[in-house]
């Protein structure tokens, strides 16, 4: 058992200005890399920790690999009045994807619904932040990413084939802020692995297995494995359905758009595979969808029956009266109303890391 | 404990003869009457039994509360080039969300994308089978519907406020059959539970709650009780993203076509709700949603990525040689082979309640 780290709180201001310092030096073009900050920035408002500023670390690890284009040609390949296939020219995922994000807003609020899938992108941090995005442009959002890294065993196997493929949606309300559901599709993130192994706790039964396909409760074991269950756990406890939605986003974010599907990845495969630069790029694959509801239902009733539905759920009896019934967002909505007030907690360790990646690249030191 | 009932193979023309006949009599018209019992035979076909021919016992207690109209006005009600919401009329869903997904089918061959919402409607039997219509036309397709009766207890609760709201993916591919994702956002179905219960078997901690929010065994008790928990189970296993996917189902489902959230039902709402006949009819909802990956791939790399996907998840490492990794879908194949050669195996209660609904409805008795 090791203590907590020392943690301080930063205002998100400071952070975004230090993390803009440091993609700028990395060679990022203004925008995108003001854009990119501000996707982190809102991962960490919204208390995701794990997708937000702490992902510098596994970024700088892309850029040693030279897994990452700073200047990347972004670009819509095919379109029409409802549909846009993206290529992100091998870039950070942010950026391209807000651009995605903003184009299927457009065209769903032209059309009625639009669909914008993106290839040869990275890592695009939390995928909430998109959905949120829609819903707070009065739609009906889904998004979803695969990664490249395999951490997923399916039902039944010994080895990891997809990746924590998370699956985001948001709807507006009126009275309430939008809904918005963001989950990986594992039983539990990566994040809550490594926060048990800080404190010296075993995890819960159920979230990883060993090469044997036992359960594993080991943290330290489990995060070298990488062996996680799909969400449900094993098979009697509903596995395969969580087996099932992994694959699902990985088609829509991977396959659709003619990215790398996880499973494929260093396997032989065949000419189909249409994105550039495969070799060295991770090729990761997004997915947005956004669907109006004025489409469907006069202004303001869809609003007006989401505002029901939130309050209905909140007003669920508990279990325990000290701990009520939650609706998808509410953690999030908390946290950013703390930490826009108080600032962001930064572990100590976090701090002299992005101390550290601004001196290697000759960025300002601001923090 | 008690012995299993006796099971006789029907062949499907004959089991769908004498479903056709039931519903006739019950005043439905020739269309309708056909295209139920077809979508019915292919639920049992796939293996799906409690989404099938059983569910008639449930039809006939629908139709004794008057809560099915026999010759429902089935109409678009808002209409674009790649939505449209239809009104069921307070009919048998199965119908509808046939019209619906063949008009899902059309719009999204002409233009990319398209949604079809369904108020007004109830029970639509096998989620799965309109997805995989969709992918039987090359397209990516999404369903899912609301369920009348609320089962599922959110996260934190001690009563129940969604059904087992199904989410269904489909996705065409060349060589492999369609990928077909069909699953409840419970953790196990009804039908798990009735299954224990005959077998005399207690059922995995986790599926189901009592009335103080603790797990229950019982299957007798979680039946009568109906506190299902989300997929993942508990919190800690992950069962609020199974709650935060009940409700995005219900969302999409009854929120966005105007229909009866399973939350609002026999409570107070407001003017927004706009079906007619919200008193008696159970008001469900569904959703259908199709991609054509011809708007993003050049014909045929779609299916042949997806070819390769299979076949990469099929050759997942197995824990247990004797018990190889599935994809989505397998299983219904599999019992689809089976059934079509064999006959569909029909216990005898069942047998007998068809017979005496036919002879209640006066209809021939051709079983």
């Amino acid at each position: 058992m090791f203590p907590a780290p020392q943690t301080v709180r930063i205002p998100a201001e400071a952070l975004a200005r230090q993390i803009e310092a440091i993609f700028l030096a990395w060679g990022m073009e203004a925008e995108a890399a003001r854009v990119t900050t501000e996707r982190l920035i809102e991962a960490d408002l919204r208390g995701i920790d794990s997708h937000g500023i702490a992902m510098l670390r596994y970024y700088e690890e892309f850029r040693q690999g030279g897994h990452l284009a700073f200047k990347p040609q972004i670009r819509v390949v095919r379109e029409t009045a409802v549909t846009a296939l993206m290529d992100a020219g091998g870039g950070l995922g942010h950026y391209p994807s807000t651009i995605a994000t903003d184009l299927v807003i457009a065209k769903a609020r032209a059309a009625g619904v639009a669909v914008v899938a993106v290839r040869n992108s990275n890592h695009n941090g939390a995928a909430g932040v998109y959905v949120q995005r829609m819903a707070e442009a009065g739609l009906v959002g889904m998004s979803g990413t695969n990664v490249h890294r395999p951490s997923i065993v399916p039902t039944f196997g010994a080895e990891p084939m997809f990746g924590t493929n998370p699956i985001a949606f948001a709807a507006p309300a009126k009275r309430n802020r939008p809904f918005v559901l963001d989950m990986a599709t594992s039983t539990a993130a990566i994040g809550k692995f490594r926060l048990a192994q800080m404190h010296g706790h075993a995890v819960p039964e159920g979230w990883a297995l060993d090469e044997a396909g036992r359960p594993l409760i080991d943290p330290a074991r489990a995060l070298m494995l990488r062996l996680l269950t799909p969400l449900g756990g094993m098979r009697e406890q509903g596995g395969h359905k969580g087996y099932g939605l992994a694959a699902m986003i990985e088609i829509l974010s991977a396959v659709l758009p003619g990215a790398m599907p996880a499973p494929l990845r260093n396997r032989p495969h065949g000419p189909s595979r249409t994105s550039p630069n495969a070799e060295n790029r991770l090729d990761v694959g997004h997915f947005f969808a956004a669907v109006d509801p004025k489409a469907f239902r006069e202004p303001g009733e869809f609003e007006a029956d989401m505002d029901d539905l939130i309050d209905a759920l909140r007003a669920t009896k508990p279990a325990d009266d000290s701990r009520p019934v939650l609706v998808a967002g509410d953690p999030e909505y908390a946290a950013m109303e703390d930490r826009r007030r108080n600032g962001i907690p930064v572990p100590a360790p976090l701090l002299d890391l992005l101390r550290d990646l601004a001196g290697t690249a000759k960025a300002p030191v601001t923090l």
